[in-house]
């Protein structure tokens, strides 16, 4: 099965939580899930205003001023936050950034190109603020901000189901909103595998038994998830019993959302999380073609069968580190924010494009996904070990170098690129 | 002057600050700047181990009954976290992925290339777990993962210096290490200015006087400065008074690490934060090549004179929401986390480049960093708005389009791009 057709599985498979809405503030609102769309009660701008500091006019004046050499008063002074008065034929306003523009006014000059000067012999009047001469006719419009130019009231300035991001919150703060509307976190239980595995602190690296490993997928994907706006608990060590498992499985199935677990899904006889999820429910073991990340495992567990409701998703990630890893952030993730109501086509970012700095003289059967960092001149320098149990490949890493199956490159080729700042943020 | 010189300029004139560290479990350092490097106590892995699910051999013993047509004996079965015995010869071992490989063996075998077979015919022995026949001589090392590998002891996994992130979370639980040594948190004033603004919540939209705005960059560069891992209090709007305006600074530059204006540094005559920052310490006013992006303001204010020590850095961003967007991610973020202890060559993203779906007719005398967004074809389309007000464009937005001064584009031309979610995460 390729990525694509696995990953159009799993979000077909994967049906939005059921609609919890919280308020929450707008400063607490980052990377959760929006539930309702955000409609503007407001134009933004609410009101024609200036780009510049200088001078509101009204470009026939400029015009006649021009042609007759004369200067212009100045008759009032409008700051951000003022309100000025209707413009007087033949007279001008100093204006400053974001300041509402004088109804009559048409266009700014910026006042790089306005010289402050006395007045003209015999003035009549004795304007407020003194003269000033301006040595080019602007356009009607001319630095001028239009009400309504950036958000027209009663439009959807964002919609439901939009992951925010801090720009999301400046522009519903822009339209007096204080408060908004979101999902509630997803909850997601994170169930380890391995009788192998040591919690850092447990025991001391010189103390390590023979055979055991320190649990590292863990703190990996603690912040991974955490960083998409979830809540994640981690589950003891799942035993290496199979009605154990079971158990501990309908238990997590009752209490989260959605879970995830790291090894236990090899092909090898120890394996009895496949055999648990199959007894809970329903069980899709994928031999997706991609490199590292085989197996990948989903499944459903039945909660109806245990007193509850609906479906539990279960994600099984390998169990060395870059396998768990890669097959999360390109499966698992898209699926996790779409069940937590991200819009589907908004789960996943898409590649760009970059070139090689290395040769790649041996096809694999598999799409593989390389470790690679971008070099002073933007090119992509492998990793020397890519194996997929050198988790120190994926923090000296800033991207996924995505090369097809049965392709060879050399230096200088383009291949697709997933920068992993797309996976952290 | 160009953003490079500014942004070196910056990050020679911010020193890290004193080193304060705090030691925090794991699971709570993400974001956080290390403080101390990380050297192994271990290798990883600590032992030679599996690969895969299969037969740990002896290259020669598996040659030898090849030549024979014979099956092998398998005598032990060792399971990740279980310890087998030495393999004595002829003999060959049932293994699974991350089992660590018994003394004696030099190879291990999938079990896709495995026949498991009824004993031979006369055999002598009864071996525990019955009798394979394999179908391939591997290669010496073949799917053996070495000790050491990943790394290897008493080498540094990670530096001082090193600014967090989830693949580093989990190189430090390989190695086995609870807690990390960090830099505590930067504390970061955010000091709006403008009359003109209103907190979203303090007046309905529909009661909003006329000429007042919502704050809105506040509600962007809070979580912006939050995903740095670092403490952001907001400030009340600082008075349109410039002495009321230099106390409040100077408390602030007594409070915080650093301080982040936004608006009041135009050359507009309404603004009091520059000659504050020039009365309280030392001010550089940058006319920065970029758009949108004028003015940025860099000053510190010397704590001596206010009875604390050393300097506070202020960094001025522009009152409009894009310009104090674009700004901060390109000056002020670079600085900030410089302040915080990251090392000054990981501040800053590098861009990568993209193929634009639009002609830019008209060149600027400045670079024009331009909203934009990858289509279905990986090419840049741009927001229609590019005013530096409309902060639409930047939730729009996947990344910014880097368009040199005085530049004309066509159509399929190439651009540096800079994904936001560089910016975000």
């Amino acid at each position: 099965m390729t990525l694509e057709e696995a990953l159009q599985r799993l979000l077909q498979a994967v049906q939005p939580l059921p609609l919890t809405v919280e308020r929450v503030p707008l400063e607490e609102a980052d990377t959760r899930v929006l539930a309702e769309d955000v409609v503007a009660a407001l134009d933004v701008p609410g009101f024609d205003n200036s780009q510049m500091d200088g001078y509101a006019v009204r470009v026939a004046d400029v015009q006649a001023a021009l042609t007759a050499d004369q200067p212009l008063p100045v008759t009032q002074r409008v700051a951000a936050g003022d309100f000025g008065v209707s413009l007087s034929p033949g007279t001008v306003a100093r204006i400053f950034t974001g300041a509402p523009l004088p109804a009559g006014a048409d266009a700014v000059v910026m006042q790089e190109e306005a010289q402050i000067v006395d007045p003209p012999p015999g003035a009549a009047q004795q304007p407020a603020h003194g003269w000033v001469r301006l040595t080019r006719v602007p356009d009607r419009g001319q630095w001028v901000r239009r009400r309504g130019e950036d958000v027209a009231c009663a439009t959807v300035a964002l919609p439901a189901g939009r992951w925010l991001r801090p720009a999301d919150l400046g522009v519903a703060a822009s339209l007096g909103v204080p408060q908004l509307s979101v999902r509630r976190r997803l909850r997601v239980a994170l169930a380890p595998t391995g009788n192998e595995l040591v919690q850092p602190g447990a025991v001391p690296p010189q103390a390590l038994p023979p055979g055991a490993i320190y649990n590292s997928s863990r703190y990996l994907l603690v912040p991974l998830l955490r960083r998409l706006g979830m809540e994640v608990t981690v589950l003891p060590v799942l035993p290496d019993e199979r009605t154990a498992t079971e158990r501990a499985l309908a238990e997590a199935a009752l209490r989260f959302d959605a879970i995830v677990t790291t090894g236990g899904v090899s092909v090898g006889e120890a394996d009895h999380v496949k055999p648990a999820v199959q007894a809970l429910g329903q069980l899709d073991l994928w031999q997706v073609s991609m490199k590292p990340g085989k197996p990948f495992m989903h499944g459903q567990i039945d909660r109806t069968r245990l007193g509850g409701q609906g479906a539990c998703p279960v994600f099984g990630l390998p169990g060395n580190p870059v396998s768990s890893f890669v097959t999360f952030v390109l499966l698992a993730r898209p699926a996790l924010l779409a069940l937590a109501g991200v819009a589907p086509a908004s789960t996943m970012p898409s590649p760009l494009r970059a070139r090689v700095a290395f040769d790649w003289p041996r096809p694999d059967v598999r799409r593989e996904f390389v470790r690679v960092r971008r070099n002073a001149q933007g090119e992509l320098e492998v990793f020397a070990n890519q194996n997929s149990s050198v988790l120190t490949s994926v923090a000296w890493a800033d991207g996924l170098a995505d090369i097809p199956a049965g392709v060879t490159l050399a230096r200088g080729d383009e291949v697709a690129y997933w920068p992993l700042a797309a996976f952290w943020g």
